[in-house]
């Protein structure tokens, strides 16, 4: 229960991390169950994988703990399983963000402007971080960039955790206000977008943090490529599009108050959508740990190895 | 130089407030003045004109004024002539408001959902606004409507004064983080979008607080008009086209800090442009308080009557 509050209150947060957290979660509770039953287990995933809905990596940590632990004989057995499990998991998470970084540092150039969107590095994976890990590898391949961050409200993950990433690199960057995004790619000063996804449907669809799909859009009128960067796992082959993912609406006190501060006159109302979805035909290509993938190629690639 | 820092640190704002007060704050000065010499005046009018390079109707209200002051005879002649057109500036702004609304409150329909980005209304013209006048009026003649309001980062206009305004004037409405305004365009929920204006160039390019672009670009790619609700005061003839319009870059504390708290870490950067400039072609309409212009029939009219 701990582990769901901290996903539900986002204080583990970060579609990798949150997978990695799912799956330690499950195989500590099958540690501590009283009832040594597979049914109680069951509910316990059912639990865990309530806590974020969109993000697929928490289903995909929990589906592997679980089936291993279901393999497994006794329940000695399931629950050692369990927690080999969620170790190779993390394992294999953050050599899957490493890879990525190093495999999409390749698309960026000398001299780029990189806009970025909510945080996608260390803070928010095991490890390298997704889109922060390709930002990583380029600046220590010797490319001189420069970061736009978006601050991405309402909950700030740029100004508060990607800042301060891209600040201890020593990797040249600006905080901007979301809205300012398109004005930087209408003058130019932005080369390449890439951010992360919380899940990706098998057409290519991606759901991430709320705004992306407004940049994806001003990137595609401004002739700019947008790039998804995020782990296979993060790929849903049984979602077949966007409106398959389930959009979490959060509480609106997240939109009328900044850092427990109301910003907002009493009484007021607001709508707070938690995440959005870009359609595949604004994404140029999805950097994953096996190449940098076409939308429309996912369907035809066999992605899962266990 | 009250009226000076009062517009500066945006006490005063609003394209409309800012263009009455500083016709005011002309006459003032005049009235104040010990060297009565016209030279001087005309200092006192370049310091208001820089209080906000981007607004127009600033340099239109100071230019009505000081063309009076000028043409008439005596120093005392001159103070009272200053006195009076700054007058007679505010009262045809509220007019024009008010005609801003009536007609464009015609293109809002029964059930429709609005978008809106800063505040427009009360607050930030001389009484009706410009974009909230056409939504107001259109919810006086009772149609049942909805309004997305952006929170427009990073000075937060939307969340703080216009759910404000909404509220007093019991209109529905939902404050949304900016990022969120594509989302609910995609979701087929916005029917129209609504902005003002800081300056129009000849050619129907349009800046705005930083933001409409995004909006406007959005909109285009789902089939939503986008309009801009402005007095003929926001339009200027002299100046041929976005390019043309000065960007003002403002402190990037707005950015780091929200409501005098910080909210990126110590020693983070931010860029804050405080405008962007909406391209004509994205751009349905102008509704003006002499009708709806289309951007490009604007270099074909003769806007100034005086």
């Amino acid at each position: 229960e701990e582990v769901v509050a901290a996903i539900r209150s986002m204080v583990i947060r970060g579609a990798p991390a949150i997978g990695a957290a799912g799956a330690y979660g499950l195989a500590m509770g099958i540690g501590q169950l009283k009832d040594r039953d597979m049914a109680e287990v069951e509910r316990l995933k059912g639990v865990l994988e309530g806590a974020r809905p969109t993000a697929y990596d928490l289903q995909h940590g929990l589906e592997y703990v679980f089936q291993q632990a279901q393999e497994a004989g006794s329940w000695e057995a399931k629950q050692s399983a369990a927690r080999a499990a969620a170790e190779s998991y993390a394992e294999r998470s953050i050599e899957a963000c490493r890879q990525i970084g190093l495999i999409g540092s390749e698309l960026i150039h000398e001299g780029d402007g990189v806009l970025t969107h909510c945080n996608t590095g260390a803070l928010a994976t095991v490890d390298y971080g997704t889109a922060l890990s390709v930002i990583r590898m380029a600046h220590e391949a010797g490319k001189d960039i420069f970061v736009y961050v978006d601050e991405t409200r309402p909950r700030l993950q740029g100004a508060k955790l990607t800042a301060w990433e891209l600040q201890q690199e020593g990797i040249p960057y600006a905080v901007i206000a979301d809205n300012a995004a398109g004005y930087y790619m209408q003058r130019g000063d932005v080369d390449v977008v890439i951010t992360g996804a919380d899940r990706i449907a098998r057409n290519g669809d991606a759901a991430n943090k709320i705004g992306p799909y407004a940049k994806a859009v001003l990137a595609k009128e401004n002739d700019i490529p947008f790039y998804i960067a995020a782990p296979r796992s993060t790929i849903d082959l049984s979602c077949p599009s966007g409106d398959d993912i389930p959009i979490e609406e959060r509480d609106e006190e997240e939109v009328l108050s900044i850092a427990g501060r109301r910003i907002a006159p009493a009484g007021s109302r607001a709508k707070n959508p938690a995440f959005d979805v870009t359609p595949a035909k604004y994404i140029k290509g999805i950097i994953t740990e096996v190449g940098i993938l076409k939308p429309e190629d996912i369907q035809s690639i066999e992605l899962r190895d266990g």
